[in-house]
């Protein structure tokens, strides 16, 4: 059902400094037929950033991460799919504690320099011993470049794996940037069911890091919303080796670090969409655009409150031109606004102008724009100068069959 | 596939100072097969309350009332159901006009003591011809205790009429309350395409009236969703004739209104629950109650968080006993919490206790609670002693068909 999603991975290079290996260990009850836990190798100590979800009920691993994540520095990233570690309590804390224990045993690092992610059902404990078991030979047969088994080992009710490639440089040293990411439901700002890894071989400082993260998530994976629900696990690490040789860059507004800054948002915004592209039974890829806000917090407001509607969502699954309710929708939104200033376009046809139906507006002309599979939606509130972009997917028959029966 | 829903409309009095008349005159689309206008005459001048959507894009009949409720006094009630008048610019406004002039030519009233409300289609202009031309008839047969048909002429997407009935007493006079509502889609709290009618010929002052109906509505169709969206012509108003004989009622707080307060809270109770039980594509009727939150607010909150999840209410379509996602919305819902001290409560099966998996829980019997029609979730948060339920219904294959072709 995914919305213009790739036919396959592009060319994923290696990256010096990275080396990876993936394996089918059995967390979801036993089964071994598809790869589900990941172990990425950094030498020497990269620099990391992360964001993490807003959900007080959070997953161990997103605890774990959490309390590692000022000291910059990571040794190892390992995740699991197939079970969250989430609502687990003491034992779960415990659980992903001693999984970074044995990856730094193995690695020859410390624990405190290992991440961890987990993916999948909420509330079942992990099965730790096919986890130590797997270890091992994980370490044993890391190497560089195998990006499309790890985008794959994520994934849980993807239908396609997520990832993809920017080469960028810094002072004259050409460097390479590659992320992945999963998620298909539970999909919203904030993130979700949603994890996110990139690495690069560009040399950063950590604080430097962190705010490049935070700007691009801002306008990727926190503009994209499926059903409106937050996950338990979202998650999205940046991990920078620094084998580029590149002088470190440790300023985010340093012109240098500009190339770097637009392959992340870049490459976050084309992971963020394939998200939304692979939509829990979606069969459209919707961008949903506000303009003219008073400021960008309304902007955003309006732009997610269209984009979570489930009356929206159905009438863009029943290609209704139905704007009355996206109109319905930016009133609820709390942004400010004035109804008769408010215009809206459906793809480039004028729907509304200032509060009135436009002059020649026919619903057949709408209809034709909401029967493609990637339709564009904006409205202009005309009063400021703020717009954001959100992306969404139509609410269909198969979102309610995916999830009316997700664990049985 | 409404839920639980009554067989059959109880009896419904008349009411002293209430007549009333239904018609069929074609609004939408010219067909009249069904009553699709509805007119109610009071006399003398009953006081009048109302609570209103907070949709900054509400429609004209909302803005008029707005308007018109300080003044605290009614003649009439006109409504139609078929076009919502909403996103009409000033031509609606003057159509919703123009119709209480109408009205209060033909009753020998003021306009200003017209009230009207629209539902059904957003941004189509109200063919006002049909209505001018029907007027005159409908105030010709004028007439008590024609509940029933009321009922049904306000319907849209409705299923069952909903309409219940209290008796209670005023310093020993006996007095009535009749209600009415439709709805069953939109609903979210601050209402949604929902109206709700109330009657009653007890003698009480406007302020004392829109106290006691502003309380009655916060736990009653302030408390119920569907599908979380909020509509442009929410609208709850209630009359109250004074032709019991009682002594005026001008304080809210005073015991002798206590009967009618309670009789108001029962009644709008019963017929959120109608909407709720009657929500688009509904198989199940929940009840999700939130205790031991720190405050008031943070008990709605975390309550309609789990009400409103895509995710949780999918679950209850499936009869999945997927307690994660239930504790997955209290976490996003914004109440203060603490993940170790939650507990929650499938029907009378504990499944988590202070955040751990409860001895002897077992999937087999969270299934077996969850395979019901008529489910209670309950959370206690454990931090201080507010609590609050909503009421909800589950998220199906029906809602999806119903929204996905609603005007096609």
């Amino acid at each position: 059902m995914a919305v213009g999603a790739p036919t396959s991975l592009p060319h994923l290079p290696e990256i010096p400094g990275f080396r990876l290996a993936t394996a089918a260990c059995g967390i979801k009850n036993g089964q071994t037929t598809r790869d589900d836990l990941l172990l990425v190798a950094m030498h020497p100590m990269a620099s990391v950033a992360g964001v993490f979800t807003n959900n007080l009920v959070h997953a161990a691993p997103v605890a774990l991460c959490r309390q590692r994540l000022p000291q910059g520095r990571a040794v190892a990233l390992l995740v699991n799919s197939g079970n969250a570690n989430a609502v687990t309590g003491e034992a779960g804390m415990r659980d992903a504690l001693h999984a970074t224990q044995a990856v730094a045993l193995l690695l020859d690092g410390q624990p405190e320099n290992v991440f961890v992610a987990s993916t999948g059902v909420i509330g079942v404990p992990l099965p730790m011993p096919r986890i130590f078991d797997a270890l091992p030979d994980l370490a044993a047969r890391l190497r560089p470049g195998d990006w499309d088994k790890a985008a794959r080992a994520i994934m849980t009710t993807d239908t396609f794996p997520k990832a993809a490639h920017r080469a960028f440089s810094v002072h004259g040293h050409p460097c390479s940037l590659i992320g992945m990411a999963k998620g298909a439901g539970m999909i919203r700002p904030d993130m979700a069911t949603m994890l996110g890894f990139l690495f690069t071989d560009a040399a950063v400082a950590p604080a430097a890091l962190q705010t490049l993260l935070a700007r691009a998530v801002a306008t990727s994976f926190n503009a994209i919303t499926v059903d409106g629900d937050q996950s338990t696990n979202d998650t999205v690490l940046l991990f920078a080796s620094g084998q580029a040789g590149n002088p470190l860059l440790d300023d985010p507004d340093d012109p240098a670090a500009a190339p770097l800054a637009h392959a992340l948002e870049d490459l976050c915004r084309e992971l963020a969409q394939a998200i939304v592209r692979d939509g829990e039974g979606a069969t459209k890829f919707v961008a949903i655009t506000v303009t003219g806000a008073a400021n960008p917090d309304d902007a955003k407001k309006a732009a997610m409150a269209i984009a979570n509607s489930p009356l929206v969502k159905t009438a863009l699954a029943g290609s209704d031109p139905n704007w009355g309710r996206i109109l319905a929708a930016v009133g609820y939104s709390g942004a400010a606004l004035d109804p008769n200033a408010l215009s809206l376009w459906l793809g480039d046809l004028l729907v509304l102008e200032q509060g009135c139906l436009a002059p020649g507006y026919s619903e057949e002309q709408g209809a034709s724009v909401m029967a493609a599979d990637q339709i564009a939606i904006r409205v202009d509130l005309a009063l400021g100068r703020a717009d954001f972009t959100a992306w969404t997917c139509d609410l269909t028959h198969g979102y309610i069959s995916i999830n009316a029966d997700y664990r049985t």
